[in-house]
């Protein structure tokens, strides 16, 4: 854990925890280190990004919410929004300490209104809850991530999550038809409403998710639901090298083929995480794999659709196309991609998960270059992820015989080279899992000067004091 | 035309005229009022709203567009962009005389990279000529709006327009993968990109799209294609009441079906277009009628989608179930909804053709709010539009015998009570028109205080000289 940096905010004093109980409930503001901990870091480093925060206030209400903001606007008192913690960028660690604002007690499905065919969600329920709630209806919450067995509808928000499904169905943001947002100044207001249209005014709402709770804190949203696909089958695509697999997406896609998911894993992923499962899928002979899932709610339309997508791959170079129909099929292959990074983990656990995002077909120009960054910095780059979107999750693993001295400057090096031939590809550094405090020494290397002022604007017009989630994104000593 | 506004802004003396054909072109600066007239209204009333520009400029480069917006800014001269003028809202009127800078020589395809299925285009292309030109390849830009004929992607972007496609592939913004602004103050930055993911910082491609103009100026656009669908079918549906019409909707929407179109015809809207083209709809026994359309690249699955639509509308009330597949009876009864406003006209060519959005469970409450309107305003209300969406064109039709003095008194109420109504609804007053000069006393009546204020804390913080299209959407006054 980093020291405490210089600030100029002020202190959680005696006094302030006192106005805090007051408006929370003293139940509801935690100062004990023991409980604080764990509200330290989130799925990033602990060590090397975690920081405590001086108290932990868990407000029942967008009222309390509200207050809690608006004494620490008054008070220039840091506050650091969180939901879950499963963040992947740091995204909710309170860097300067301050105020962690969790939103864990606002939980709840506020209304599921069928007929508008939206939920109502306070921002801090569990993704799954909403996911099963609505399943369960016959109803489908597209927008959700890869994590969403523990991550918080807040956090996808405030990252704009994406997923494995986002090829068909887009991100979280797509989803987000209204926000109830507690401002910087601690001011409540609704974004957006039951719409799926609307240019009354600027797409405040749009601007809002993504914005990692710098902008203010969502404490409800409004979310589209479409109907359940019933039907699913899945095809499992052999290539000779990477080149041959992700040429085939454009192909595909160009077809008005809409499949979910187009899931893209290099020979060192596949191998890894097979070896990690005990399981034998044919990769002996393929250099990557592709991993398409179709979904809809008419059994044949699938079954006809995953013919035509099969056909395709066999016309563009395919080895081997495998169909899995059943439940049980599509389900080991799926844990071999869910577990690559786990499969890593036992490999070495000190990785940096990225999420780079580059236009579709300059995805194959990608893979040789890791294996140059790989061999120059000693570290291993397995290479998988959304190729239907040009998201790929490209993590450096550290070998478990450097030190973590050598680690540590070679991680940084080689993910400035990596930022940079994203970049040079018409690429940008984060797909999913935002900048957070993880990336934000990057973003400055990589961005325009023109965006980086344009989005610091905003930030300074809309929280004067800087106080809402200081020091993610961009620092505003950057300005 | 009104007289021109006092305004604290600097004149176009010949000096300046002078800077703009250095920067331009002699060729490219037009000054004759015969010339300049027509770039004095768009499609709302032009004796109303229209309002004579100093100077119309025509850039054929963004490094154009930047140095006359450098121009301006440096010498506080109001500027205001234009596509193809084919808006319903005013937005690309100079309110305060200046620059008009039409981006009708910036028509271009840049790039069809079909590889990761995107156009790039300068924005003052003509969206039905991007249209046409990817249909030719299999391809198919979804975003596109009714008035796609006339209409440019720049107005396309800077309203966020909707239309007739978007039950299913939702409005223009879907499509925006990446935008060329010049900013309010002269810089070229590019956002966005050819990805379909990216949280690399603020959303800010959002939320240029739809803020009409007033964040600075568009020039070009990365536009997400789709496969073309090759399958079309149309029902027709008609019930006996609009609130059994729209009661299926959500049923509808609920079984995963996913209709491209569910349009929405009262019946006076019906009568009236039928009456002008001489058509035969079997409007008599029907209240309301719903027309379903379904795309997509198998026939034999948009057939089954159809029946299973069909089905459930005679399940939930509805009269009678047409099919249309073949392309001709398909353009028949498009052709009546397209004439609705058209049929108007020829009734009474003074109308307020407004495009209300609600939450589509609404839509029933608002049909027997609009007849107590039409009485008490002595105007017609015909109500038709985007019932997928929420989105309804409930058009304000004079009656020819009214006086133009009781005409503008009675429309001015009854718009201010309809907007009263769609907000008490949850809905907003506008769904793709834009609120642009038109709506911009209305909105500051309906808007929550706060949300204005953090739209206008965004466009000082961007625009510090109020040039770029000033006294659209709000004024900055109310600040």
């Amino acid at each position: 854990m980093t020291a405490t940096k210089a600030t100029t905010y002020a202190p959680v004093t005696e006094a302030i925890l006192g106005e805090l109980r007051a408006l929370v409930g003293a139940k509801n503001v935690l100062v004990d280190e023991e409980k604080i901990e764990a509200y330290s870091h989130d799925e990033t480093d602990a060590a090397e990004y975690g920081h405590m925060p001086e108290v932990v206030v868990m407000p029942a209400t967008t009222e309390h919410v509200a207050a809690v903001v608006k004494l620490a606007n008054r008070e220039h008192i840091p506050i650091t929004p969180r939901g879950a913690g499963s963040g992947l960028s740091g995204g909710s660690i309170p860097l300067y300490g301050g105020i962690l604002m969790s939103l864990e007690k606002m939980n709840k499905l506020i209304e599921l209104d069928v007929d508008n065919m939206v939920a109502v969600v306070e921002t801090g329920m569990v993704t799954n809850d909403l996911a099963v709630y609505v399943q369960e209806r016959g109803l489908f919450f597209a927008g959700y991530p890869m994590s969403l067995q523990t991550c918080a509808i807040g956090g996808n928000i405030a990252e704009n999550a994406g997923g494995g499904k986002a090829v068909k169905y887009g991100v979280t943001g797509r989803y987000i038809q209204g926000i109830e947002l507690v401002t910087p100044t601690g001011d409540i207001v609704q974004l957006g409403g039951k719409l799926s249209k609307d240019v009354s005014g600027y797409d405040l709402k749009s601007l809002v998710v993504g914005s990692e709770g710098t902008l203010g804190i969502a404490t409800k949203a409004i979310i589209k639901l479409i109907g359940y696909p019933t039907a699913k089958a899945d095809l499992l695509v052999l290539f000779k090298t990477p080149r041959e697999a992700i040429d085939v997406v454009p192909v595909i896609l160009s077809k008005g083929l809409t499949p979910t998911s187009i899931e893209f894993m290099d020979q060192l992923s596949i191998i890894t995480s097979c070896k990690y499962l005990n399981e034998s899928l044919p990769y002996e002979k393929a250099g990557a794999m592709l991993l398409i899932e179709l979904d809809g709610t008419n059994a044949e339309q699938i079954e006809m659709d995953l013919i035509a997508a099969g056909q395709l791959c066999q016309e563009h170079g395919a080895i081997e196309v495998y169909v899995a129909e059943d439940r049980n099929n599509i389900e080991r292959i799926w844990n071999v991609r869910r577990n690559i990074a786990e499969a890593f983990k036992i490999y070495s656990p000190i990785q940096s998960l990225e999420d780079i995002v580059v236009p579709i077909s300059r995805i194959p120009e990608i893979i040789p270059k890791l294996d140059v960054l790989s061999e120059k910095y000693h570290v291993k780059i397995p290479c998988y992820g959304h190729a239907g979107d040009g998201n790929l999750h490209a993590t450096l693993v550290k070998d478990p015989a450097m030190s973590m001295e050598d680690w540590k400057k070679n991680e940084v090096a080689c993910l400035r080279e990596l930022y940079k031939i994203t970049g040079d590809l018409g690429g940008k550094i984060s797909g999913e899992h935002g900048i957070g405090l993880k990336r934000k020494k990057f973003l400055k290397e990589v961005i325009d000067p023109v965006e980086l002022g344009l989005m610091q604007a905003i930030k300074k017009a809309w929280d004067p004091n800087n106080i809402m989630n200081p020091g993610k994104i961009f620092d505003l000593a950057d300005a």
